[in-house]
């Protein structure tokens, strides 16, 4: 890093707006808000979605209330304009849903964007060009009366394709790309030649985009822009003024918002912040912002666990367990201090008349979204939540599958209710020994075995001695490999009943004296879901004994 | 969710200044930085750092350059205590580092904190007590008048434990919690009581942390409330101006800047905005904003990776990909309009004699945080950087370990090469199969196996037929598990030598017809890394296989 940065960076230039009217008003109705998940969002994917995904993607922004959803770029390629063309010849799309796509401004890439859309009912296609001197300069190396005539050109041939599909009402949709770092006359003047073209009225206007496409700025400076433009745009009531935040200074939320108050009409952006780098403005956030004021957003996120799963499989990008609302540990007090008042905050909620919403350190009722407040425990100073499965990981190398991390923290849950002291990693993994290693109290216990097989392959013969209820017994089973014919055994001749649903097994250390640990999650013949844990030196044998350490729960 | 939040929730209340002035405002010099990764961060972590982490964490923050670190709560409990006063003892805080410490307003906590200190050259002491109407009514069941005698009598406390301990240059910080739902005029109030015990000026100034404990307004709000403060308190030159936000509505970093505008003088935070919840209003991102804008943070983050990684270590909570400047995608550009818009942005600002940064889509230069910027070439429609690991897991149920995709892609990125077409799973498959699947030109090949051992336990007895160079061949070993066997029968009778790094198996599938993969990861002889797959009914087959597939690699 230089320790001169000065030489190198320079600080984004004031807006001249001395009588600035936002920072004196607040956000009293919901925007317009537009989706661009299925565009931006997928864009800037490591693994893109494939058609499925898609579909599945665009019925939960229908189902969360988005009735503009950006679905791609159709001229980019036959997966992007089937995709498009798909949705709209299946009526996949509802009534009141309008899809918008995004094009270049040249002939072919419009024409082929209309005919993505022939058949719609409705549609928006958005068109766009940078405007800003650094593109002009090293992208393009172009002046502005020629950065303007692209724009104009392209808007002509909306103006021609949308007149040769006159079945469908179109809206039309131009960003002065690069807005936000672009002089502000000329985004005025380019847009205005643009509206010369398309000729919006109050009752079907344009809708201009304003693009933060990289964030260089502190929040204020887009909001100052914003209102910079929205007083300059001639015809102001044939104008919808969409804002479209990225994140790159981490004020992509907060420039939506002031942006707002500055007085647009639209916001776009994708659920969760998805979007190229550090991603576009989060629409989750800017509505449960409002929300939390009061404020009905008219989106739906009262599943918002269910709409982070679903993002998760589309997109295979995780959401942060901070991110606001819908992160894991948004709702979890850890300080003593902080449940204590959350505590008495839920009794005074209860207690009270009135509906207000006045919980301390909880901004939203965790239940409308479909979440609830969690107090976590501390199990000991070193540990919490996860903090189980960490004392068993660093103190005996084990590392727990999910599901049985939570079958087991029940089992420590309750020994810290009956005790009422700290635990500690003795204690825990005590606890976790009594529960799935061998005890002298089990039902089975692994004497010896042998696995045998015809030269070649399956079936296997599994031949077990094993204590069963105190007595030595030979038990044998057969199958396609050692588990499988591991329960056979228990099924013939002990009438255990075992489906093996997930299987596990690591080394814990590395070399010839490594151990193997073995995980099985079974369910039982009456549908009970049991867990086993098996250690050995030899990574069959665990597997055999975290089969019947299995059967000992089942 | 509630379609009508109006009846639960209330829009904040705006701040009552016309003439505000900070919007006109930019931030031209750093302010004082003050860490509290050790306080408000380890206190919101599932697992909470031990005396090791909190060491390297805490040498992390001194190499970043940070002079003000809030390093814990001593009262809390022995392990704070001794961590703290560990630090003082062993002499281990630079002389131009300040630690902080943070205390409730009662007398036994106050002086265990001053003890914990005992030997310091300098410390700041921060005592905090929560003001705002809903804490007093729900929380403490307190009149104005009871809360501001809490902070009065803490403040003769902490006048008089600094006066027993005079060798120690003591600073005094005071949060009135709570700040930004409380009415200012009372945290003025309450802020001005303290400042009558504890007599600050110009050269020993006092410092007002005013947290935004929940994050519950918009942020120019919380500016607002910074510039009424600054203008109201007394003694302003006798006072620091703290920032203490949180990001509870994803604005947490806006907040801060525009908080600095205001007239703040100092903000607290955590590296990547670790803290409860949402998390604190992260320091790296504020601080490297300023730097795009010429401003020199005077903390040093050109190693921002080694940060990360031991963020990552110390708190076990992830960086999320998409975190300004940190995160893995930041600098990674997918589509092929970026790419080339940034291809010739490298080219311009090579060939000009300005070192002033200006190239597309990349708002400050990687190189200055010690990244590279990086083009993804897609390997198809529906796979890039991860999409090979992913391609195969959908496909064919393989969940490959982390070095193992590594050492996978190197593969798929020759074949890429290649082809100089895209390649579909198909391909990615074929390769799959080549590299670590028995093939017809594979040195070894499973015949078939039996494993024997003395009844009880080891040693175990691997005998294996196997195709060896084309010929038929009996080997056998010996070891305490079925791997070690493998291992001692290749060397013994084929000469290789192989020690296993790593091993994982899971289950593809569930029931009796679940295949088992097995992974390991060995290393030669001569110290060269080599992968081997294996699959089978069988999970002790599988094992074998992936044995004899690394043994084909070495």
């Amino acid at each position: 890093m230089l320790r001169d940065p000065s030489t190198k960076y320079r600080p984004f230039p004031q807006i001249d707006l001395p009588d600035r009217q936002w920072p004196s008003r607040t956000i009293t109705r919901p925007p317009r808000w537009l989706s661009t998940d299925l565009r931006d969002g997928n864009q800037a994917l490591i693994d893109p979605m494939d058609a499925e995904k898609k579909t599945r993607l665009f019925d939960l922004l229908v189902k969360v209330g988005l009735k503009e959803i950006e679905v791609g770029f159709p001229s980019a390629g036959a997966t992007e304009f089937d995709f498009i063309s798909g949705l709209v010849r299946g009526e996949h799309v509802p009534e009141d849903v309008t899809i918008q796509v995004l094009t270049q401004s040249r002939r072919d890439l419009i024409e082929k964007s209309f005919e993505s859309l022939r058949g719609s009912p409705q549609a928006i296609v958005h068109l766009y060009n940078a405007v800003s001197p650094a593109w002009r300069k090293i992208v393009f190396g172009m002046t502005r009366d020629e950065v303007r005539g692209i724009a104009i050109e392209g808007a002509k041939i909306l103006r021609d394709c949308a007149a040769a599909q006159p079945d469908t009402a179109w809206t039309f949709e131009y960003s002065p790309e690069t807005f936000s770092t672009a002089e502000l006359d000329f985004s005025v003047e380019v847009c205005a030649a643009v509206m010369d073209v398309l000729r919006p009225t109050p009752d079907k206007p344009i809708i201009f985009n304003l693009p933060a496409t990289v964030e260089c700025a502190t929040p204020n400076i887009y909001a100052d822009q914003i209102e910079w433009f929205a007083r300059s745009i001639p015809n102001r009531d044939s104008v919808v003024i969409s804002l479209h935040t990225h994140n790159d200074r981490g004020t992509g939320v907060a420039a939506a918002e002031l942006g707002l108050m500055a007085g647009a009409d639209r916001v776009e952006g994708c659920l969760l912040g998805n979007g190229e780098r550090t991603g576009n403005c989060d629409l989750v956030t800017v509505a449960l912002n409002m929300y939390t004021q009061g404020v009905d957003p008219a989106l739906d996120f009262s599943d918002i666990d269910g709409i982070v799963n679903t993002i998760n499989y589309c997109t295979n990008i995780p959401v942060h367990p901070r991110t606001p609302y819908a992160g894991d540990l948004v709702f979890t007090a850890f300080s003593g201090s902080h449940q204590d008042a959350i505590k008495k905050g839920f009794a005074a909620q209860e207690a009270k008349n009135d509906p207000l919403w006045e919980v301390p350190y909880l901004p939203i009722d965790p239940a409308d979204l479909g979440r609830s407040y969690e107090a976590v425990i501390r199990v000991n100073s070193q540990s919490g939540k996860g903090g189980v499965a960490w004392v068993i990981e660093q103190d005996k190398g084990l590392k727990l599958p999910k599901r049985l991390q939570a079958d087991f923290s029940r089992h420590v849950q309750a020994m810290a209710d009956e005790t009422s002291r700290e635990l500690n990693a003795a204690d825990i993994w005590g606890r976790f020994e009594a529960t799935y290693l061998p005890t002298g109290l089990d039902r089975f216990a692994l004497i010896d075995y042998q696995e045998s097989h015809a030269p070649g392959g399956p079936p296997r013969i599994f031949t077990g001695k094993v204590r069963l209820d105190g007595e030595e017994r030979s038990i044998s089973g057969r199958g396609n490999g050692l588990i499988s014919s591991v329960l056979d055994a228990l099924h013939e001749d002990c009438g255990v009943v075992l489906e093996v649903v997930d299987y596990n097994e690591h080394a814990i250390g590395h070399g010839a004296d490594a151990q193997a640990a073995a995980y099985v999650e079974c369910r039982t013949g009456e549908g009970r879901t049991v867990f086993g844990v098996g250690l050995d030196t030899d990574i069959a044998t665990a597997s055999v004994r975290a089969m019947l350490s299995a059967a000992n729960r089942a």
